[in-house]
C-alpha cells in the first residue's frame, strides 16, 4: 500500500531528508551535512543511507513509498532529470533522476530549491489553497517560484522564476558576481543586509550595530534583523531601504503576473514588520489598485521544512 | 455543418469583424467605425448588422458558425463574461456575453484585447507551435498578453500582461494619466516617441524632422520611424532610446517567465532594425545566458488582423 512519500531537500550545507504523508504532512525527518568535496556519489551513498535510516527510524517500509522527490539547487534538464549545473554542488552533466531511479527502484522526480519550497508552501504554508502564486526564498542569494494554475511554472528551458540577477537598481547598485550590478540579489539578500551594516557601521559613532561589530569584529544579517525588532535605527533603516526596493520589484512582476499571492521565505523574511511595512507600502504605491487588493504579500509558513514538503509534491498524483 | 468562426476586434475606433476557418484562416473581413458616442446598445446593433452583412458576403450561413469571439479593450470578469470597465468604449459595468448570446444563440467567449492578439499571433503569425511566448502590442498605449502552455494567462482577476503601467523609469520618466511617472506606455509608445520628437525638434537648427514641423506645425510616430529608416539621425536616436529601455524591460520580464518566444506588434514594431538593433543588444547585455540564448525576440506578422484571428481562437476547440 503506497501512502507515502520520501521528499528530499539537497542544499549546499545540510541535506534534509523527509517522510511525508498524502496530505503533505511530515511525520519524520533527518538532516545531514552535504559531502560537497566528497562529490556525487558520495551524495548518492547518503541518500541511500539517510532513507533507510529514515524508514527504519519512522517504522515504515519500502513497500509504502509511492515515490521520492528531490530539490537540487540546479540548473536541470527536466525532461530527462538530469543536472546541467549545480555550482554550490560542483557538479556538472549528470544523470540525475536516472541515477536515483536505479538507486531506489521507486518512481523519482526532481524539480530546482527554489521551485520544490514554492511547492511546499502551496500545498501545506502559506499558500495553501491558491493557485496562482509566487514564492520568494531571500537568505544568502534570491531565488523563486512561480506557480500557476497550482503547478510549477517552468518557462522555456527551466529559468522561469530565476530572479537573483534580475536588475532593480540601474545607479549605484552593487556590483555582482554575474558581472553586472545592482542585481535584486546584490540589493535585497542577506548578503545586501550585512554589507550595508558593514558600511553603515563605519560611519557611525554610537549605537549597538557599531558596538557589535567594534565588540565582535563581525555582523550578520541576522544580527541586524534582530537589533531591528529592538528598534535600533540604523538597522531599521537598512531593512526599509530593503523593504522598498523589494516592494517596487514585486509590483513590477505583479504587472505581469497578476498573482493572487506572493510568499517571502528564507531568512530576511524573519525581518517582521521592519521589512513588510515599507514592503507593503511600496508595492502599493507602485501598483495598479486593482492589482495590490488582489494581491496578498505574506511570509512563508514552512521555514527549513519546505523544501522536503514541496519534494514530496512531485509525487503526490502517484498516490493512489 | 459548423466549421467556421467569427472573430471580432472591437477597438475605440474600428470594429473589425471576420470569418475564420478551424486552421485559422482569415477567409473574409469587414472594418467599421466604432460608434462609441452612440452607447452600448448602438454597439450591440452593429454587430448583428456586421455579422449578417460578413456571411452574406462570404456566401455562408449561421448553420457553419460554431461560436463567435470578441477581443474588446476592457476589464472584464471573465467567469462571467461582464465587462467591469471599458474606458475608451465608456462602459461600466455591462453583461457583455449574456447579451451577445441571447443576439446571436451560439456560444460566446470574450477576451480583453491584448490577450486575443497574442493568441492571433500564437495560433497563425509569429508564435506558431510556441507554448510559452509574451505579446506585445505597442501603438498609443502598450498591452501585452500572457501565454502559457498554448492558453492565456490571466492571473488573479484577469489583469496579467497589463504591463501598460509598469515603472520603467526611476528617474526623469514623463508624467503619466495613472498620477506616476516613468511607465513603459509614456517611455516606449508612440505616445513617447512623439513626446521625444516634439522635444528634439525644439532643440535642432537642421533636420529632416524639425523641416516637417516646420512645414505641416505637427509630427508624428509613423514619421519618426519613416525618417528612422531613411538614416536620419535624430528620429534613429529616439528609436534607440526606445529600443534600449525596451531591450532592459523585456530582460527584467524574462527572470520571471522564460518564455520560449516575446512578439511585438502594434504601430512602433514597423521601425524595424532601428528599434529590433538596439532593443535585443540591451536585452542580451541585461540577461542571463541561459536566457537569452533561448527566448526570441521578433515583430508580430497579423498586423491588424491579429484580433479577429484570436478572438475567432477563443472558440476553436468548439469545432467538432
Amino acid at each position: 500500500m503506497q501512502k507515502l512519500i520520501i521528499g528530499i531537500d539537497l542544499g549546499g550545507s545540510s541535506c534534509k531528508v523527509g517522510l511525508v504523508n498524502r496530505e503533505g504532512q511530515l511525520l519524520h525527518f533527518l538532516v545531514k551535512p552535504t559531502p560537497v568535496d566528497e562529490g556525487y556519489t558520495h551524495v548518492l551513498s547518503l541518500f541511500q543511507q539517510m532513507t533507510e535510516q529514515l524508514l527504519q527510524e519512522a517504522g515504515n517500509s519500502w513497500d509504502e513509498i509511492a515515490g521520492i522527490g528531490v530539490g537540487v539547487p540546479a540548473i536541470l534538464n527536466l525532461e530527462k532529470g538530469d543536472i546541467v549545473e549545480a555550482v554550490n554542488l560542483k557538479w556538472k552533466h549528470v544523470p540525475f533522476r536516472e541515477d536515483l531511479e536505479r538507486l531506489w527502484q521507486v518512481p523519482v522526480r526532481v524539480d530546482n530549491d527554489s521551485n520544490v519550497a514554492a511547492l511546499g508552501e502551496m500545498w501545506t504554508g502559506a499558500g495553501k489553497g491558491v493557485s496562482h502564486l509566487l514564492c520568494l526564498t531571500i537568505g544568502t542569494g534570491v531565488g523563486s517560484g512561480v506557480i500557476i494554475n497550482g503547478q510549477i511554472y517552468h518557462g522555456a528551458n527551466a529559468s522561469a522564476g530565476e530572479i537573483g540577477h534580475m536588475q532593480v537598481r540601474e545607479e549605484g547598485g552593487r556590483p555582482c558576481n554575474c558581472g553586472r550590478s545592482g542585481c535584486l540579489e546584490t540589493e535585497v539578500s542577506a548578503t545586501a543586509i550585512l554589507s550595508d551594516a558593514l558600511e553603515q557601521v563605519q560611519g557611525l559613532d554610537t549605537g549597538i550595530l557599531r558596538e557589535e561589530y567594534l565588540r565582535t569584529g563581525c555582523l550578520t544579517a541576522k544580527s541586524v534583523i534582530q537589533y531591528a525588532q529592538k528598534g535600533d535605527p540604523t538597522s531599521l533603516a537598512i531593512l526599509e531601504r530593503v523593504g522598498i526596493l523589494l516592494g517596487k520589484t514585486l509590483a513590477r512582476m505583479c504587472y505581469l503576473l497578476n498573482p493572487q499571492l506572493i510568499v517571502i521565505g528564507g531568512g530576511v523574511s524573519n525581518a517582521g514588520d521592519a521589512l513588510f511595512k515599507p514592503l507593503n507600502q511600496a508595492f502599493r504605491t507602485a501598483e495598479m489598485p486593482r492589482v495590490f487588493e488582489n494581491t496578498t504579500i505574506v511570509k512563508a509558513q514552512l521555514g527549513n521544512q519546505a523544501g522536503m514538503i514541496g519534494a514530496a509534491w512531485l509525487i503526490h498524483d502517484l498516490i493512489p
